[in-house]
């Protein structure tokens, strides 16, 4: 693809915080931006130069989106695959393409598919009942964890079964066709975070080192406490999917980091990532502007870390704090102008760093 | 000033690239952003919440803008003062306050200013007739550079006078009234940028060191090649000023450096400065970040320096070369938007860092 000049439009779909990010980092290499959103007063529409509020499953505004701009993007993978193809048909490129957007929308098909490329899963079990639930304990044992295939993010739509008895019930509980994933006894979580352009340039951000809560990310640091041979087996299992979807633009993989060195896949983010924040100061080029390179064709950005990171998430009330961040010199401190603070919410992040 | 809470709305008088970078560092703060400017699709408005499309002298116009916002500061100088004075009438905020306007956008108010405060300035006198040119050249001698008092920038507006004979009718050319400044031998141009808090705190960068071509900023390296007695002139000066005017927001000043090592100062700048776009990548708060902490009532920033500093201004069709920059991995690309290439128009920066 020749590179989209300056001024071109990049379209987003999605109007959250790595929206908000990614519209920011295109303002500085001189692009506009669109996003189109279900959401009024978006946190990323009151940063970009056009907003689309629209429903995402209706054609006649995807074609309208697709005609007002020069490529589209998304920040969130819970893009139906369907608004992808509608504006495909309408006449939009689309970076990522729709399969890579559908198969990490199930987590089924996801960890199906990094077993079909020799990449190791947790123990896995698609289930459609009850009894698809016992024979996967049965086969899995426990502890496992019971989710849902579609839809589940920072934790929610899971179920952790800790024996067999855990298990009565648990599908009815759940209400929507799941995953048994087995229990893996991980040292410690990591990601790997790429980006891939149309000409099939490969960029790998260093590992990072992420600690969760309650299932959402509280914390992500670099360098990872790894040796050097993780990184290798991360960046070559990211460019096997990259290449397999024929890829553009950012893609995550987060990994469990086994006793013996050996890395386990959890899943996959078709996007920037959250342990990815660290990069807007952290790296040469940040994540976000990194995406918007590759999906404007631009060669991709070096990735070298400047720093020693640490990237803690504002979670909820923790961004009631912000006026004493804002007053820590050792903070770099990011809002993302949600309106609400709301339990469980990702408010902002501050990313803290060594120089040594 | 108790601090303006995230989800404030920050208001800037003018939509160009400082006040599109002002935005920028405003959103990722949590802020919203209202521009007022008189051009329609400014750089600056299409990265920000709001935008007003309005006369700057329209008190209907700038009473309606003073109630949408909490605070109001500006990005470009030639803001004129009664448009400060009529948004303070209506209610508003507005930092920096309209006496460093007012003063600022003088060049003989300005130098006179200076000299108030035992700050060195070249020989400098009022020009209003060719008769008073004449005076003036026989005082301070050739060469010398006329210049028009008011809305001259970037070289623009400015005569040089090399001998008497020059000045014949140079004050019909100039075709407003004047200020005739000696030449100074100078041996490298700086400047300092610094912050002031609603509460007297003072902030400031390292000195830049700046390079000219054609009257317009063409490149600002760090660290400068001065000592620590310069550094220490250059803040002296600036807390004068800055205390001076009871100063809220980001303000620099341009000195010489003589061969004696002393300064004198050029001129004033009651904003964020080209010379300082380097902190973006450069300091640990960029000084667009600075000016929006600093008139949201947020504590300022740290401003240590983290690499040695290369900024190269793109002039007109410096930013045809776009491609090649955005494939080079020692340069940070950074294009404002602005729709059209212009000879002396300054369209976009690089910033190269050399971390030791």
């Amino acid at each position: 693809m020749k590179p989209l000049p300056p001024g071109s439009t990049i379209g987003i779909l999605g109007g959250g915080q790595l929206g908000r990010m990614l519209s920011i980092a295109a303002a500085q290499l001189g692009f506009d931006v669109a996003i189109f959103t279900d959401e009024p007063d978006s946190p990323a529409g009151r940063v970009s130069a056009k907003t689309m509020v629209g429903n995402y499953l209706d054609t006649a505004a995807l074609a309208d989106f697709a005609r007002r701009v020069d490529v589209v993007t998304t920040e969130f993978e819970n893009v139906p695959a369907q608004t992808a193809e509608a504006l495909i048909a309408a006449g939009a490129r689309v970076a990522p393409n729709p399969r890579a957007l559908a198969i990490a929308q199930d987590r089924f098909d996801e960890k199906s598919f990094f077993a079909s490329m020799g990449i190791a899963t947790p123990p896995f079990r698609a289930i459609a009942s009850q009894a698809d639930l016992d024979a996967a304990i049965a086969a899995i044992g426990a502890p496992a964890i019971l989710k849902t295939r579609r839809l589940g993010y920072d934790g929610r739509g899971q179920i952790r079964i800790n024996s067999g008895a855990d298990a009565a019930g648990a599908y009815e509980k759940l209400g929507a066709p799941g995953i048994l994933e087995g229990f893996c006894a991980f040292e410690r979580e990591v990601s790997i975070i790429a980006a891939r352009g149309w000409d099939g340039a490969i960029a790998f951000y260093d590992l990072c080192e992420n600690e969760h809560s309650g299932g959402i990310l509280s914390r992500t640091t670099l360098p990872a406490r790894v040796d050097a041979k993780v990184t290798q087996s991360a960046r070559h299992a990211v460019t096997q999917v990259l290449n397999a979807f024929d890829y553009v633009g950012v893609l995550t993989i987060e990994f469990f980091v086994m006793p013996d060195g050996s890395l386990v896949a959890n899943e996959m983010a078709p996007r920037v990532h959250n342990s990815g924040h660290w990069t807007i100061e952290g790296a040469l080029t940040s994540q976000f502007e990194q995406q918007i390179r590759a999906v404007a064709g631009w060669p991709l950005g070096p990735t070298n870390c400047v720093a020693g990171i640490e990237m803690l998430n504002l979670i909820g009330e923790d961004a009631n704090a912000w006026e004493a961040l804002a007053a820590d010199p050792d903070v770099r401190l990011h809002l993302y102008g949600k309106r609400d603070v709301r339990g469980g919410r990702k408010m902002g992040h501050v990313t803290k760093l060594k120089f040594s």
